[in-house]
């Protein structure tokens, strides 16, 4: 027997339910520009510790609920947990971020690949959603996440970071079924992840295609958004009687809002590069709408920050179906102080 | 009296006069993924000291065209010869990219800004020019260009490149009126830039507004495209009795075309994440378009190559308003070979 939500206005939001006010939280919300997260992080030793460690984890997932009045948290883990669970070896190199020690090129790498169980492999994170749940004790939902097929493919082909994908488009291009079978496997993996972390109590999830905009838009559809469609097919979409929204972001995928539409989720986040009254109109009432502030709006002071997240506001003309947040990760330079005004600005204003 | 060009397809298809094929040419086709371009960057030193020596670069501008029966030359040049040239003090840390010894962050930092006369500060570029219309003796067009006044301000104000734009989104929303001021001394220093470009013998201009992207919808009309209409504006259009044709590309930018159409230019490129098919249709018979192939196409087979052209050449159901190019510049990672077979390819096909 769980214990009704006290703020379930996010649920509602994605669900394109009646709310009072629009609901904010704010990608990578437990981050750098918090000085107790850099403290805690600091403590657990290196980036990767702090992913493992389910306490640690819990711990900064709350920090930034302990200074704004967000109306979510969202589970503190790295979308590379998945291919590193997957037998890749991540690592983090100092100041160049993260890499694989046995990044995929070949089928035969692909076949090798094992679908881990997500209650062992992963059991570190399962744990953290464990734990924040019962420290959240029904203030706000949890939102759990994962890398999108795609987008964890182009890190583990390339084995790091990359600017032009060149590994991951030589394969793709040039053994396009190679490239199938790995976002196959990787599907397969997501998607148990999520539901585990479903189950372990994450009330809603959302899928990051960070680099699905680097793909033509016929690639776009074949190999990053049909397994997207494919995982949010597969997901328990319902948990103790309650409905588990999902999320699907392509980052620089406002092109081709029309096709996310029908992938089946509840909501599409948007980066701030489209104007969210015209993207409302393109989806229809088929599916909520979370963003998009321009994140270097925080760079600017507070006036700034009201006016702009007023302008996104009142563009989006509906009673509900927007939940309000940036267009991508808060940077790791910004002023908390303008995040709570920002969190203030968007909890005062009241749709006309 | 100048010779007529032999080849004039490029100028042609920009026009959308009637061509027998489609032209092709490729951004950065002078360019590292050439062993002669590096044995001749070996030679100049830095890669400043080959931007800066006239014969040098002219060296370089043609030795795609020995390879390949390339439509079209291209200055080689870099887009922050301007920025140099107005007093920032451009260098190349080694394996770091581009420099500024003196960034701009202030309203002071612009007002002091001088708008350079091209025949002095970058007299360089125009012996290259002047150099390069001579070697090609009326064989194709030589084509000149100019990074975009945002595109320009944003390796100004950072002082180096950038992921987020941190000290640029600052300035443009914390002080938006020193931004304009920015903005307006930069195009006035391109237009001056790209006129004596077309005096001493560029026969089409192309503006790079590789950042414009970065930007919301609003700001990118704002910030980005008022400017580059401006500078238009301001261009010759008329050369030795020609017609000088003007490209305009702003990477990311595929969701704006119908704004760009009224930016005066004669052609738009497009990067690869739109389908040129709709974007045809989008601009209508309006201004002819430029593109768009996945330089990452590149990276697979001879066979791949010719699929994903024809794809393109396809896709573009009209007699002539097509300048086949890739959707950015060349990975210098490519084998020259990919690109012989690119371009017999497209001189081949026959629109039906």
């Amino acid at each position: 027997m769980t214990k009704p939500l006290a703020n379930d206005r996010l649920l509602r939001a994605l669900l394109r339910q009646p709310v009072d006010r629009t609901p904010i939280w704010i990608m990578r919300q437990a981050g750098r520009y918090l000085p107790e997260y850099r403290a805690t992080r600091t403590r657990a030793g290196s980036f990767l510790d702090l992913c493992q460690n389910p306490e640690l984890a819990c711990e900064v997932t709350l920090q930034p609920l302990r200074r704004f009045p967000l109306d979510a948290a969202i589970l503190f883990s790295d979308i590379l947990t998945v291919p590193d669970a997957m037998g890749l070896g991540l690592y983090f190199e100092a100041g160049e971020g993260p890499r694989f020690r046995d990044p995929v090129r070949s089928l035969a790498d692909i076949e090798r690949l094992p679908v881990p169980d997500p209650e062992q492999e992963l059991r570190y994170v399962m744990d953290a959603v464990r734990l924040i749940r019962r420290e959240l004790d029904g203030s706000v939902p949890l939102i759990g996440f994962s890398g999108s097929p795609w987008t964890l493919a182009t890190y583990m082909v390339e084995g790091a970071g990359s600017r032009d994908f060149a590994e991951t488009k030589r394969l793709l291009y040039g053994e396009p079924q190679a490239m199938h079978a790995l976002l196959q496997k990787i599907s397969a993996a997501v998607t148990a992840y999520l539901n585990a972390q479903i189950q372990a109590g994450a009330q809603a999830v959302m899928i990051f295609d960070t680099w699905g905009g680097s793909l033509t838009p016929r690639h776009y559809r074949e190999f990053s958004l049909a397994y997207m469609q494919r995982i949010i097919a597969g997901l328990l979409r319902e948990q103790d009687g309650e409905r588990v929204p999902v999320v699907l972001f392509t980052k620089g995928g406002g092109a081709w809002l029309e096709w996310q539409v029908e992938a089946g989720a509840d909501a599409l986040g948007l980066d701030w590069t489209i104007d969210i009254a015209d993207a409302a109109e393109r989806v229809g009432d088929r599916v909520a709408l979370q963003g998009n502030l321009d994140p270097s709006v925080l760079y600017a002071g507070d006036d700034v920050v009201r006016a702009e997240a007023t302008r996104i506001l009142e563009s989006f003309r509906r009673p509900t179906g927007h939940v309000f947040n940036l267009g991508h990760g808060i940077h790791p330079g910004i002023d908390p102080e303008r995040v709570a005004t920002l969190v203030e600005t968007v909890q005062r204003y009241r749709q006309p």
